[in-house]
């Protein structure tokens, strides 16, 4: 039987489009929001969505430990204060899978802009902040969030990068679990400096063609996990 | 009848792949080289791939001076010392398509590594340098340069960036003339500092598949320059 995922800041767009998805796939979500409340609303209206499946709403903290692999979609303003909250909820042996996407939103600017991360990237910060025996994964900068939560048909790629593939391969599964998802292998953490900055790209080309734009790579083999 | 489309650095392996297959497509190909015979060589290496194409061989300058759309496409160590070249053979009303990549190859690190541009981008450097009224159109990073001198069929996008929609739509248009590439506005000039980042991507995507990625938007309505 599949482990349930924990999706930190799961009352957010991306993280909540991200439950509804696995739900209806037949997974066990976990909301994790910072007041628990909110994250049993967010998970009443999953299930609204999806009236079979198995959806907790939790205190992130509380979230955080209920499954091997946890997704952390919180805006990048928070990621810093939620990883300090969670110093002590997260376990060796853990998968972090960091969504955030370091924009110039962040303080106040445009979300087509991007802002320069010391560590090179959010999930780099990600990993510096998380505790010893967690693995970063950086993932699910590309996919729409309207068009997850609205349940629009989705056919593109989610771009995942870490340095070690058998954790990747394990995140890939998941994500694979959404229908119209592919999850293509795109390097190592470091070249999620260069991922993060597709949200803005695309936000850019959401402004002019009214879209809700995603990212196909052409050319890959069909094994692509081989 | 059709303009001739100079391709600056066109003995090089993306702009001798886009002479290829502008050639094949009936379009007449100016190739620009630092040495008249190296262009010349590569020009009668087009015309055996595309023996019924007009095709010439010339030095940069003079290159530049055939069309009205001129193609940059040496590598980025060269792009400042060819743009000072250039400066008298440029004239106002010329679009300038930058198609350089600064990767930290350009200084002998990894291909996959991006570097800073002071400017944000190697389309706004060339911007800066290119002489006044000269229009600088990004584009062309995300195709792979093997693929199109091989002949193999591609299915992919390029994604423009710049500050005139009219402009970006004129180049828009040369890049559908070849078969299988369809064009994308990306955003203004300054998005090109994210563009070009899916070059080292893409590099880092093909050294786990031994492929030759390319770029797909998802998700775009089909009149995508109404």
């Amino acid at each position: 039987m599949a482990e349930p995922i924990p999706i930190i800041g799961g009352t957010g767009a991306l993280g909540y489009g991200l439950a509804v998805r696995w739900a209806q796939a037949g997974e066990h979500v976990v909301i994790g929001s910072r007041q628990a409340e909110r994250a049993a609303e967010a998970a009443d209206r999953v299930r609204a969505a999806a009236p079979d499946a198995e959806v907790e709403g939790l205190q992130n903290a509380e979230a955080a430990g209920r499954g091997p692999i946890v997704f952390l979609t919180v805006p990048f303003r928070a990621q810093s204060e939620t990883l300090t909250n969670l110093r002590d909820a997260l376990q060796p042996g853990q998968i972090l899978v960091d969504c955030t996407v370091p924009t110039a939103a962040a303080f106040g600017g445009k979300a087509s802009r991007t802002i320069g991360v010391w560590q090179g990237s959010a999930a780099q910060q990600a990993e510096e902040m998380a505790p010893e025996g967690v693995t970063v994964i950086s993932a699910l900068h590309t996919v729409s969030a309207p068009a997850l939560a609205g349940g629009e048909a989705v056919e593109e790629d989610v771009l995942i990068c870490g340095d070690r593939k058998t954790d990747k391969a394990r995140v890939a599964e998941l994500v694979e679990r959404i229908d119209g998802l592919r999850a293509v292998n795109a390097g190592a953490l470091e070249t999620a400096r260069i991922v993060e900055t597709l949200t803005p790209l695309l936000i850019a080309i959401n402004a002019r063609y009214k879209s809700r734009a995603g990212i196909r790579i052409t050319g890959l083999p069909d094994d692509h996990w081989g």
